[in-house]
């Protein structure tokens, strides 16, 4: 009666992705986040939205994640939200900010949704970048759900540092894109 | 170097819960939530927090949750997220609100945190039932995250009935029964 559920990213992803590849400054980390959205959207594998989780201060790359609520039929499958599955299932720990780890940051190419800022608060990072804001992913009618500006500040109270507009213009490009291929909206 | 997240109950859900019996009112509803919660408890295999789906007018029991945050390692694996998860698995549709379904209903032992809130929102479900109060599980220094009055109104203004404090005694003596047991605290 019960379903077993299983999370996986779209085979192409291990072809994206260079695993050994530190990531230095914001601007590589965004790109990378970027590009997972990119093609996300040009392979048919979901919502124009990529994440990853890296060492804060190294940039070695943990975990990363795209869009997958439309491919495993799964409204929780946003690309932080597998980003940090994976990151947390990787380590074999419930949190990224458990003793002797290093500090994680999480990059995602479009502000969190209400459901993804919780999340991110859960899981132990420390530092969060961000790409599109929510007014361009809800000017494609993409739904962010109750986030205020309190909402942050939430986060930021509880030490974790956020940066926002980081290679704001190509993160909005993919959204555009996934506009003019007029995908799916899911959470219209 | 991508784990596979694997998701799945621990095997004493079976053997708790009646899937063929509707569950016509509200205290019902409530009563299995409840009893998930306490469960998850007392056999060791999660924090105290249970909730399900099921159609609003029938009472139809389409899925249940415990919280694995511990277990699975993983964060995000709330009770109400894991029933959200497991209902949209098992209607393969990433929304409880597609054409042609009855109305879902969600409902949890304690009010939702940030991250449930929001998967709430995408969920598709049209009413909620919440059992123990953010306070009750504050008390135990359970963090609920960025959650304001506002954001209950703002899923109420799209359509999502939202009743609280249902056997909220009951929903409560679970988190002071895990309180009394020095369970970990994951998100403190």
């Amino acid at each position: 009666m019960d379903p077993r559920i299983v999370v996986e990213h779209p085979e192409w992803v291990h072809d994206v992705v260079d695993w050994q590849r530190p990531l230095a400054g914001d601007d590589d980390r965004m790109r990378l986040a970027v590009r997972l959205a990119r093609e996300n959207v040009r392979r048919g594998t979901g919502g124009p939205f990529g994440a990853l989780i890296v060492e804060r201060d190294t940039g070695a790359l943990v975990a990363v994640g795209v869009n997958s609520v439309v491919r495993l039929h799964n409204c929780t499958l946003h690309g932080e939200m597998v980003a940090i599955m994976m990151a947390q299932q990787r380590l074999a720990s419930y949190t990224l900010a458990a003793p002797g780890m290093p500090a994680h940051e999480l990059v995602t190419s479009c502000e969190p949704c209400a459901m993804c800022l919780g999340a991110t608060l859960w899981s132990g990072v420390k530092r969060v970048l961000c790409g599109a804001a929510r007014d361009d992913a809800t000017r494609l009618n993409f739904e962010e759900g109750p986030v205020f500006p309190q909402s942050y500040q939430y986060l930021e109270e509880r030490g974790i540092q956020i940066r926002r507009g980081v290679l704001r213009e190509d993160a909005r490009a993919v959204l555009e894109e996934y506009r003019a291929r007029q995908g799916p909206i899911y959470n219209a």
